[in-house]
Parts: C-alpha cells; sequence; structure tokens
C-alpha cells in the first residue's frame, strides 16, 4: 500500500486548516459525479467479464506473436509502458515484448520499426478514442499495411482495437472489417485510462499481472476514499500546493530504480496536463537516481531555490552486493558484504538530508514492492491525489485545452479540408 | 554544421550589446587558459596516436564480445549513451551492444544484468576519474567477478580502464592487473569528457563512427572559434541568458527524433551542472516530440510563463509515408503520399507558432543529418555555449561544489572509516 512521508517538508507540512478545508471541498467534488470522473470507481466497479475477455486476448496474442506493436500517443502510451517497464523489465525479460509506435513522426523509427517487425510474429493492438489523432491513425495505417502483406486474410484477427464504444472512425473500422475491439470508457480521459483495456490489455498481453494490478487499484479505491486527512493522497495534494503557493514552482519526483523512468513520465503527464492551465501549475520534471545526482544534483542542491523534491521508493528485490576483495585496489572493502540496495536505501537518506539542508522540502512516497498489486495502488493514489490537488488549485483536472492550438496550426499548415 | 534561429525568441533576440560584450569577455576568458578548459581545443589537438589506440581497443571489443559492459555515472555516462543512441539505434541494431551500469544503486538491475551476461561473451570498460566513486567501483567489483568466473586469466585482457594518467585507484589497478587503459584528461571535467577516451571508446566499440564524430567537434572548434556575434554560441548564450533575466526560468530542450532523447539527458547535466549554483540557473528539462506534446503540451501551452523552449531538430533521413486507403475510415486520405519526417517538420513549425503565442519563446537548433559528424559538431556547440552562458550568468561553469553534500551524508551513515 502507497504510503507518503512528509515530515521533510518542513513548514508545508503544516499546512494548516484552510488547506484541508479546500481538499474537503476537492474531495466531495469528485464524488458529486462530476464529468470525466469514472476513473474515481473505475476499479471497483470494472466489469468483470470484459475484463476476462481482454485477459483472453492477450493470451491469444502471447500465443501468436513475439511482439505487440502498441499504436497510441498521451494516456493511450504512458500507462501501459510504465507497467511494463517495472513487471517485465530488460533486459533479459521474455516473451511477448512490448514495442510501441504511432507516438511521434519520426520516419527513421518507422523505418527500422518495419524493419524490425519483417521477421517477427506481431499483433498491433490500436489505442484511439476517435481514430483519427495523427501520430496513431498515420501509424496503423502504415502498420496494418504490413500486417496484411504478412497474414493475408488473417491479418484482422491480428488487430485489437481499443476505442470509444459507439462513436468514431476506429469503433467503424474495427465493425467493417472484424478486428475484436474494447471500450474507452466515455468518463474517464486519457490520462487517467491506465486501469482501462488502454492499459490492461498490453500489460497482460506482455505477460505481467494485470488481474493483480487491477486488484491493487481497487484496494487503494478503498483506502483512500475516506475524506479526512488520514488520507495520503489528501497529504500529498495539500503539501504541494502549500509549497507551490510559496514559490516552489517545480516539483522533482526522483525514482530510485531504473524500472520506475516511465512510471514518472506517466506522473508528468497526469499532473502537467492536469494542473498547467490558466497560467499557472506546478511544473513537473523527473529524476532518475542514484544516476542523476551526479548531473542534476548540483543544480538541485545550490540552484534557484524554486523546487520541491518527490521520492519515489519501492521496497527493494536485489541480491547484488559489494563482493570483498583481498587487494581493496579501490578502497571499497569498507562496503564489502553489503548489499547495493542497502546502499541505495542509504543514499537515498543522505540525499533527503542534504537537500533539506540545501533548501528544498523532500517528500518520500513508498509504494511497497515493485509488483503488479502495489503498482496499482500507486498509480490510483496518484489520479487521486492529482485530482485533489488540481482542484485545491483551482483549476479543472480533467481538460486540457491547450493542446489544440498547435494541432489547428498544423492542419490549416497541411491543408486539411 | 548546427545553426540556430533565434527569430522565435521575440524580444529577446535583440539582447542589446551589454549582452554581448559579456559574452565577449566570457570567450575571452576561456581562451586565457582558465583551469579545467582542455575540452576547448581537444578536438584539433587530439593524440593520433592515442586515438588509433582507442580504435583499436574497440575493434577487439568488436571481435570478442556480444555486450561492453560500460561503467561509469553522470559524465562517464551520458555521453556514449547519447551519441549512440543516434548512431546505433534501437530496435534492430546488430553488433556489439553496449549496456551500461555503475550508474545506479539497484539491486534488481544488477541481478538482472549478472543472468543477461552469464550466456553473453562480454568485456568491461570502466570508466572513473578516481576509481573510488561508490556506484562504478562497487559494479565494477560485481561484474569483474563475473568476468573471471568466465574467463579465468584472460579475463584482465577484458577489462578496458579509463582514468587519470597518473593517480588514483583505478590507475593503479590497471597498472597491477594489466588492464588497458585510457587517460581522461586532467584539464576536462567529466560533463565536458564526451570527445576523450571517455566517450570515444564505447562509441567506437559500438560500432558508431567514432573518428566521424571526432571530425566534426574539429571542423566546429575551427568554425565557433570567433570571438563576434556571427557566432551560433554566442546567440544561443546571449538569448538564453536575456530569457533568463527577463524571468524565463525554464528552458525546455525538445528533440524531434526519439533517438536524441539521451543527447537531452547529456545537455541537462552539461547546462544544469555548469549553471545551477548561487542559487541562480536556468532549470533544463528535456521532451520528446511530437509524444510529450499529448503529455506536457498543455502546460507548456498555458501553464506558467516562465518556460523557454528550444527545439533540437535534424535532417531527416526516413522513407516511411502515410499510405493511401481506398475506404478512408479514419478520414486520413487528405495525409496519404506525405512523408511522417514531412508531418514531423510541419508540427515542429506549427507548435512553435503555437507557444510562441502562448507565451514560450522558441529557439531553434538544427544539428544538420543524424550523422556521426554532425553530432560531433553539435555537442561541441553545446559545450562551448555552455560554457559562455555560465560565465555570463557569473558562475564557473566547471566546478560543481554541491555534489559533496549527499556524499559526506552518505558516507558518514554508512560509517566509512
Amino acid at each position: 500500500m502507497t504510503t507518503i512521508d512528509i515530515s521533510g517538508a518542513g513548514k508545508y507540512a503544516e499546512f494548516g486548516e484552510s488547506m484541508e478545508k479546500r481538499a474537503f471541498a476537492a474531495h466531495e467534488r469528485l464524488e458529486s459525479g462530476e464529468p470525466f470522473t469514472g476513473w474515481l470507481h473505475l476499479p471497483s466497479r470494472a466489469d468483470e467479464s470484459e475484463t476476462r475477455r481482454v485477459f483472453e486476448a492477450a493470451d491469444r496474442i502471447r500465443q501468436s506473436s513475439d511482439v505487440l506493436l502498441v499504436i497510441g500517443i498521451g494516456g493511450s502510451y504512458l500507462g501501459a509502458r510504465a507497467v511494463t517497464d517495472v513487471l517485465c523489465p530488460p533486459p533479459g525479460n521474455s516473451g511477448t515484448q512490448l514495442v510501441f509506435a504511432g507516438n511521434g513522426l519520426s520516419g527513421a523509427y518507422t523505418d527500422r520499426l518495419l524493419r524490425y517487425l519483417e521477421d517477427r510474429d506481431f499483433s498491433i493492438n490500436v489505442i484511439s478514442k476517435s481514430g483519427t489523432t495523427t501520430e496513431p491513425a498515420a501509424a496503423f495505417r502504415i502498420f496494418e499495411r504490413l500486417l496484411e502483406r504478412k497474414y493475408g486474410a488473417g491479418a484482422a484477427k491480428r488487430v485489437y482495437a481499443t476505442t470509444d464504444a459507439e462513436k468514431g472512425a476506429l469503433r467503424s473500422m474495427a465493425r467493417e472489417r472484424g478486428y475484436e475491439s474494447f471500450v474507452i470508457p466515455d468518463d474517464v480521459g486519457g490520462r487517467y485510462s491506465v486501469l482501462t483495456p488502454v492499459g490492461l490489455l498490453p500489460i497482460a498481453a506482455a505477460g505481467a499481472d494485470a488481474a493483480g494490478f487491477l486488484k491493487g487499484a481497487a484496494e487503494a479505491e478503498l483506502s483512500l476514499g475516506a475524506n479526512d486527512m488520514s488520507n495520503p493522497a489528501h497529504k500529498y495534494a495539500c503539501v504541494r500546493q502549500a509549497m507551490y503557493e510559496d514559490g516552489k514552482k517545480i516539483e522533482l519526483l526522483a525514482v530510485w530504480e531504473p524500472t520506475l523512468r516511465y512510471v514518472a513520465e506517466w506522473w508528468k503527464q497526469l499532473f502537467g496536463e492536469s494542473e498547467g492551465k490558466e497560467h499557472k501549475g506546478i511544473f513537473p520534471a523527473s529524476l532518475e537516481y542514484t544516476a542523476d545526482l551526479h548531473s542534476m544534483g548540483q543544480y538541485i542542491q545550490q540552484g534557484e531555490r524554486t523546487l520541491a523534491e518527490t521520492f519515489l521508493w519501492c521496497e527493494p528485490t536485489g541480491k547484488a552486493e559489494v563482493p570483498f576483495d583481498e587487494n581493496d585496489g579501490d578502497g571499497l572493502n569498507w562496503l564489502a558484504g553489503k548489499k547495493a540496495d542497502e546502499i541505495n536505501r542509504t543514499a537515498l537518506e543522505a540525499v533527503k538530508r542534504a537537500h533539506i539542508d540545501g533548501g528544498v522540502p523532500c517528500l518520500e512516497i513508498n509504494m511497497g514492492p515493485p509488483d503488479a498489486r502495489s503498482l496499482g495502488g500507486l498509480l490510483y493514489f496518484f489520479e487521486l491525489s492529482c485530482a485533489l490537488s488540481a482542484y485545491v488549485s483551482g483549476v479543472c483536472p480533467f481538460d486540457q485545452p491547450g493542446v489544440e492550438a498547435y494541432k489547428k496550426n498544423m492542419f490549416k499548415m497541411l491543408g486539411k479540408p
């Protein structure tokens, strides 16, 4: 179960009653049936037969395919990427490999991927609410053609469409061409969709415990339901807004396992897209420790004092330890017998103390072990915290009015009829 | 050759004579023989016989090894990672694979890597000025043991040490154990070391054109030597300081090819560690477009107006184009026949216009084609720009006094004698 320690936030840990009241009001508002709050009770209300159908499709993909090409962008990309990086990490992960496409427009990347898939068995999971978003739609055209060339009439059986229940181009194509399809619920926005088939199908196809992931989220939904200050999501929302209102304009999410890097990317979309509007919002940035102590560490210790830092810790599972060396050429025998993970944990304590001394308030989120159940709990925790935090700051967590501006320009420049 | 277009910076493009003068003084200071400015004329003064020795070692590694395990952190990691991600990109790159270790303390990652290397032929390039930095030293102990178990007396021939010329633990170990070794020059700091054997050996071992990379840097050294405002490094340094002094506290480097993601990570270390001190410095953050338009795009368009953005473009090389589809189910036929790269370029123009309209000044750096020569030029351009920019802002670009704070705490907590 996800826990939070805000004792390193100094004065911001005492955010006061008026902040608490804002969070209570935010939680009430969430429960009052606002639009796009379908994610709130999604885990406990998941349709079991639909979930079973997702898992059965995943099994078929695993039997027939070396690679599942996941075509999606934004919330239709980052959730599955984040979860499978943790649960099926490289190097050396076996089974069906997830490869992502339609999350950019690089021709060179597309060319490489076409060559890579040429002599591998693959299926496609195309994920798009509308089916007309430029990047995934273009990628789907390109890779569906390869699929048809390889499998002829059998190609349609290798396409899995995750899309709107009724409307949109991809829904129509699924009907006409006979793709198996799954539903993106109407009341769940892209960045909140990891617990729908958007995330669940690729996660299960990669061989991760998607059922455990969903279960962990359902447990979190229950344990984080209380509208009071014992709720860690309330604490997180309140302390980050207290810091922001006092000039901590940037929040750094520092992960302590390399596999969690894309959890931080997913977190950046969740918080950045929910809060960054009306010329306000905490700027979310990510770090991978200890690597980035040797790159961004200097700035964090002594740069502009507009930073707050959140450590994302998971319980260690590694066996590796520092071996004893008779010659002790590197003088490291004082660490001999210590596990790498023990040193990692000590580094966290040391960094926390150093950064607090340097004027950077530090929070710590502990997700528990890096397994499917904990991850489900963690991502739900972040979803709820984010919605509360955005409401507390006075913006709507569920819209993204700013993402259309460049698209309008682009369509005009490209001469869209 | 790297070029810069600052016309999207609006009023900041007119940074004025006093800013120019500060840049001229900075450039003079650089050329006056300050400590740690060895990188400035490194490309043109590289010792040819040493470079040849590096390339010969790389050839031996390529013949003997499926994997080169590169052990290093910070500047001993990010340069090689950045360059080889561009020049030997996944998926489907063949030849000797670079795998990185010693850039963190995750036990689980170390365990996975030990299993992965078990049945693969590998060599180690351990990179450390001192040989005692905790992460790489611990990793080297662990993986050298595996090497010895696999290759017995032949293990030492598979270790390549890149370290100080005379001093330090790793230099002593190389002497005693007979590792082939290469020198990290005294007057080149970690984040400026990609053009020394620190970067060159792994780059060449991965099969990239390391000679072309060095040549491109030498050409840049020549073309960027002029201490006047025709110099694009001057323009970049001046405009970013003009923006910073007016409240643009965060610079986003947005790359338009997924392979350039670690160039942005390298850039973050270079600028963040050079400028982030004395409670000032532009906060460097990175983006991968178009993917991150669907995650951070909302914040950039409408969040806090403290952002400046720099696009890093490379000339496209892809062939992929949007195919025509008779049924036009996705309504995308208006794009049929257009190359993905053409749409990518149009997206850049569209985003630039949208973000400028939204109050975010936008610079554009064009590195030319994504080849070795252009990359050498680009990284040198960034090194020079960064040194100028830091001097202009009144801080020393070559120290990192803040990175010791957490280490002191850590050694104390771990009971270092």
